[in-house]
């Protein structure tokens, strides 16, 4: 129960994070807990051979495609660095909001991720797990904080990762033919 | 121990998937087990507040944001909505090629995806899954092939989907200070 909801109590921006906004969802959410069931979508149209988009919301397209040597034509990242995007990007939110909420201010923060995959049950060649066997991410932080508050700030980032925590845990998928 | 093996068997393109080079792929796994044993990396850059950018090889990075009401400048797909990109353009991939190597013409293919997320864990006001709760997807099809081999198709592309192995099962993040 700390946090991000610290941010009520914060009057000023830091690291560029509007925390007024934060604190408004935190009290709407602490008055109407439903209020903090979200829904998330995208679209995505398959374009030709392993080339596809993905629409969100009013944004451009996310161009989708696969290096030549699995019989793509490279134009776009594949979708499973696509998915260590998201959690790079998802993991840089949580910095953000934590260090601000905590009042750390960060002057760079930059997150390397790595995950090995096996192509054998993609391929048709095993029945086993097609996805990512482990995901190593790499967090470089540079503040003037102290050791032990970045640390801290690290434990709260990892304990709270919305997309760490779906890749952490099974998640219902439902795939149907509509 | 069928799908995408087969397309060694095709010569010609189907759906503009470039089947030799698929089948070239299988073949040197054939030869050599540990060709299959891939490394994808993606470095994630935080800019200021919510935004950060994914940099992919040599690709253009990819822009992340925030809503204005989690507190974002909304410049940009969230991370939780990347995920569901990353999902939808892995299962195009997987019709594309189990199409392509059935002998099912695709003449347009269309993946919707929906994630239903509770924000209290993000935020700091409860100790849970901070991640989508379930997801689900449909998958519509235009093809003249008969009923039962686009069902045949979907059956394989789910049992086979990287990005959907990775959610349904519990992958390790490890996730380390640098």
């Amino acid at each position: 129960m700390n946090g991000v909801m610290q941010m009520t109590t914060e009057a000023t921006t830091l690291n560029d994070v509007n925390l007024a906004a934060v604190g408004g969802l935190i009290e709407a959410i602490r008055n109407e807990p439903t209020t903090a069931d979200t829904v998330w979508r995208a679209t995505v149209d398959w374009k030709r051979g392993f080339q596809s988009e993905a629409k969100i919301r009013g944004f451009e397209p996310l161009p989708s495609d696969e290096p030549v040597s699995l019989g793509g034509d490279d134009t776009a990242p594949n979708p499973v660095e696509q998915l260590l995007a998201a959690l790079g990007n998802c993991l840089a939110v949580g910095y953000a909001a934590n260090a601000s909420a905590s009042g750390v201010e960060l002057t760079g923060l930059q997150i390397q991720l790595e995950g090995d995959l096996d192509l054998h049950t993609f391929l048709g060649l095993a029945d086993a797990n097609a996805g990512f066997e482990t995901i190593d991410v790499r967090v470089s932080i540079e503040s003037d904080a102290p050791a032990d508050q970045i640390e801290e700030l690290h434990r709260k980032v990892v304990s709270t990762s919305p997309v760490g925590h779906t890749l952490q845990r099974p998640i219902p998928v439902n795939i149907a033919l509509a």
